[in-house]
């Protein structure tokens, strides 16, 4: 079974990034908007339980971090993905390290970690090209506390289902 | 804001109800497969946080469930919805009234309780007519243990995004 971890943001941040989603960008069905803080990786029921522990005992270390985005961006030309840039700062550096290094399931990341909200992806080119001006010019500036991420896994149709909520340094 | 309280079933029963509902459900891409535990009700932030703390003692005096679906019913001809019949037991139906009652937000729910999981619904009644009968006959059949719930609200377009999970009887 695949799994990924992500943070969902906000209703606010998530409608305003959906309002670009519903028309650039195909898996918009699959998954709600979401900043990804551990790629795709495959454990069965039993890891899982395991992972989950691991997770949770991630969470209770580190602190709610700060998401703040203030510009859309692009991963063009590596892959037509547009995004809105989340800052990078050291409670969310430190949440992402945690749950990507050679102790923690799933192993090192193949990326260096660009934290982002996706708002389109798998354009052609030329579509690409033809937004991504104007997206840029729009932007985006908004800023909101994290107290939680979730761990989530996907189902055969590629849509993601919700394993387990984990809030950030809470006591119980 | 609109938030709902759901169980997602297994990833095997989730993908066997999106089998149907990929075909029968205009909702199919809004939220993967569930069983709905409390209603739609309306809550600002504020109110979220001490709804997700009562429901928070609910989970832990509550046992984890069976989940068993035997056959497929239909709401018809109230509405066209067709599902699989949960079966009821105790510790579902105890878990029910407990997140549904007068001293618990959102009040009373508008319809004695019926467990299911939807595979079709917002059917003309000449769709539903059609194809009753065959899903009927391929029938169903499917036990599991449910161990936690979901707390979910809505987006803007219609889609549902998790905002806590909740664990059966954990002490943590």
């Amino acid at each position: 079974m695949k799994y990924g971890v992500v943070a969902f943001p906000s209703k606010q941040l998530q409608d305003l990034a959906n309002g670009y989603r519903k028309r650039y960008d195909p898996r918009y069905s699959k998954i709600t908007p979401h900043m990804t803080l551990k790629e795709v990786f495959e454990a069965d029921e039993r890891e899982i339980r395991q992972v989950a522990e691991a997770i949770r005992k991630v969470a209770r270390n580190k602190k709610p971090f700060e998401l703040n985005v203030s510009k859309v961006s692009t991963f063009a030309p590596i892959t037509n993905t547009i995004y809105f840039k989340v800052n990078p700062n050291e409670e969310l550096s430190s949440l992402h390290d945690a749950l990507n290094n050679d102790d923690f399931f799933g192993g090192l990341p193949k990326y260096s970690f660009v934290p982002h909200v996706t708002i389109a992806q798998d354009l052609t080119s030329g579509e690409h090209d033809d937004i991504i001006g104007q997206l840029k010019m729009i932007g985006v500036d908004h800023t909101e506390t994290i107290d939680r991420f979730h761990l989530l896994y996907q189902l055969d149709d590629g849509s993601w289902t919700v394993y387990e909520t984990f809030h950030l340094q809470e006591d119980n």
